[in-house]
């Protein structure tokens, strides 16, 4: 029995407990979801015990990361994977077609939140183990950490990696939770963005005002933060606060001159996403404004009124969520600090800021090419595809592997089946069963050719 | 027997029937509400007819309007009394220490949505005719509409009232839905602001998307709202809106000079609302901003994610809740147009604006000083209260009011005992029963001088 016999003879097994992993609401934002996550944790654990490992979940001041050790032959390369088990929010929750916890297949595409981030994408991992077990294929020893609080900025990670780092020592680092440039196109991804996040309170009077005898005498929070954030860009769509792109590395020549080879249909996203890309820096072309620069992103503003009709209120305060996207050579830290400064400075007479949250949850990544790891890769790609692998600077972020890269020693290879139209993050999530296929077709490919 | 002591006598049964009044939902803005205001409605229609009243309700596309008249001397001049029995919404509800339609007395205040507007004001205005009527003292013959939509555009009325015109005739048209400048000072308003209403939907993306993905490319409709709004103002704080001052009227040299000398203690507002008054104009003083200058002002705004925590997403769409209070010389639909203008125009690319409603409310109000009637409230005032009246220029506004004043023919008479520290249209709205008492001894006054 080879692989894709394998898979075939267990399709369906498999299906049932992807959508049982799928079922967990693991909310890693939200207070309200920490049992259901602590669940999933658990099911996850159960998950790597099957596959003869030794797990455990690794408590901090969060939700647990799930750790487990899967021996295999010392004489091959320690291979450390990442992945998580936490889901973003669902809300709109009106515009999803069916409950994103209630797995649904259809024409071929499980829907449901998580279904490819990052779930999807672990379960495949996961069936690829068990099926080079079931063959007696010689694995080499692997470290498998699911986290549960990607979404949510990493803290118990980031708080613990220097505690937990002699026992993740490894060579490879494998993360499957990125994506193809085109269906069918198997990608290595060459870059990630880091991240920084803000949440900030406009403060104004101490209560909601009629906007009929305050209207024009009391300055209004919810045209403040408008204000604040507008006054964040240029009219050439970059960022206008001060120190944001300090130490911003430009692309080599070489990947410049490769990325703007990739084969990017613009007019099929745009008329995917229903709108021109025209978000961004006009000066850098669509492929070198996602991978080579930082953004700053208005992820959430609400004040005032929010029902149905109206009401002739001056909201006593107005909020703002950003998240910063910030690319090699830029400090976090200094990131974020600056875009507090930003708003602490603008915010006019008769308001305050109050930074409601704040986290520097990562840097940058950039690979070689050269690199010999990602050479073995390319290989397995070629003879599981029969077809060389694009390379791709993603403008998403993986917070944590700088870190774990940094923490383990090992080399990353970031290899990942996900497609626009899977929707991640936004309602009617979902993973195609042939994308699910051909990264189980990918991860025994490349650990054999171990 | 005199009013007093017919006060004093009644007081407890006043106090009863007021929060019977208040009980109702009667939210206009929130069709949820609607069998409420019906009940309400009719609730107020007996209350009429206990006075001895013919009562019907008035039916357009909305809310019905309470229409009564009360017989009485036809050799004085017919009364026109116009209040409304709708009241606003009152999110944020987490905000109010009791329930907003359980009305609740605390240190001789009661705390209830519309306990001051406009139910209070209402309920003491019933009560001072049932006094008239009770002690026996000749009342002029009046007309009372008591409408269910000020709070949301007045659109029954105003689509209406040319047809409901001929039974509206009338001398004077009385309106208790005004303030006092400071405690115990009656007060004659003079100017009322009128009202402009729009609600935008600023659209991008067909669906929410990720903001690694789509951050720097896809144009974000929550960055795109605020910078419209940020636009729509200039830095000394007036409206950059191309238009929107069309036709100002500056205030008369008198009234100016009289509204310099309003005894407004400004430290105390300030330390009331926890602001300085730093909005609108910094080139006209806070009276001036008030009453003689239009504003734009954001009751609303919304994108993206809201709720705890965070969540990477390009919102789809954005939305703000705008209203302008407009003055003597503008023109309501022209100043509507000139805001949508502002908003279709300045759109940048990759997003598009949805009106989703819009609302030319109506006019501006200025009366004049040296009216006959006017004349008769300062000496109603003075005998009542042993003191002038103070004059003055509210920023407010009642939709309806100039309307009601072209449809019947009568002068305005605005009187109303309001004060700052009721908390009107906000949480823990209230009125005291002082105050209650006060407008309850003014118009028994001015009813009986007729």
């Amino acid at each position: 029995m080879n692989f894709s016999e394998y898979y075939n003879a267990n399709k369906d097994r498999f299906i049932k407990e992807w959508s049982d992993f799928l079922s967990f609401k693991s909310i890693s934002t939200d207070p309200a979801y920490e049992k259901e996550c602590e669940e999933c944790a658990l099911w996850v654990k159960a998950q790597l015990e099957k596959l003869g490992g030794v797990a455990e979940l690794l408590r901090g001041n969060g939700r647990p990361v799930v750790y487990g050790e899967i021996p295999g032959d010392t004489s091959k390369p320690t291979v450390l994977f990442y992945g998580h088990y936490d889901v973003q929010p669902v809300d709109p929750i009106e515009k999803w077609l069916t409950d994103p916890f209630t797995p649904t297949l259809k024409d071929g595409r499980l829907y449901a939140r998580g279904a490819q981030d990052n779930k999807g994408q672990v379960t495949y991992f996961l069936k690829a183990l068990e099926a080079l077990k079931a063959l007696g294929i010689s694995t080499p020893p692997f470290k498998v950490m699911i986290e549960g609080e990607e979404e949510s900025g990493s803290t118990v990670l980031q708080e613990n990696l220097s505690q937990w780092k002699s026992r993740l020592h490894a060579d490879i680092l494998m993360v499957c939770d990125t994506g193809m440039l085109t269906s069918n196109s198997p990608t290595i991804t060459m870059g990630l963005r880091g991240m920084v996040s803000v949440e900030f309170k406009v403060k104004g009077p101490r209560v909601d005002l009629h906007s009929g005898m305050y209207g024009g005498i009391v300055k209004n929070p919810a045209q403040a933060v408008c204000d604040i954030v507008a006054k964040a860009y240029n009219p050439d769509g970059s960022v206008a606060v001060p120190g944001f792109y300090e130490g911003v590395v430009d692309p080599a020549p070489e990947d410049r001159a490769m990325s703007a080879k990739l084969p990017i249909n613009i007019e099929h996203i745009e008329s995917h996403l229903g709108v021109p890309l025209a978000g961004g820096e006009v000066n850098y072309s669509v492929v070198e404004r996602r991978g080579f620069r930082p953004t700053l992103e208005v992820n959430g503003i609400g004040g005032g009124y929010q029902g149905e009709g109206g009401k002739t209120v001056i909201p006593s305060s107005a909020f703002v969520k950003l998240t910063s996207r910030i690319v090699l050579g830029q400090d976090p830290e200094h990131v974020l600090k600056s875009i507090i400064a930003h708003f602490e400075k603008n915010a006019p007479q008769g308001t305050t800021i109050e930074v409601v949250d704040s986290s520097a949850v990562g840097g940058a990544l950039q690979l070689s090419t050269r690199s010999p790891v990602i050479q073995k890769v390319t290989d397995s790609i070629v003879r599981a595809f029969g077809k060389e692998p694009l390379f791709m600077w993603e403008g998403a972020s993986i917070p944590l592997v700088a870190a774990l890269k940094d923490a383990s020693g090992a080399e990353p290879v970031l290899v990942g089946f996900g497609l626009e139209e899977d929707l991640i993050h936004a309602p009617n999530e979902s993973f195609s069963l042939e994308q699910f296929e051909q990264g189980y077709r990918y991860v025994t490919s490349f650990v054999s050719s171990l």
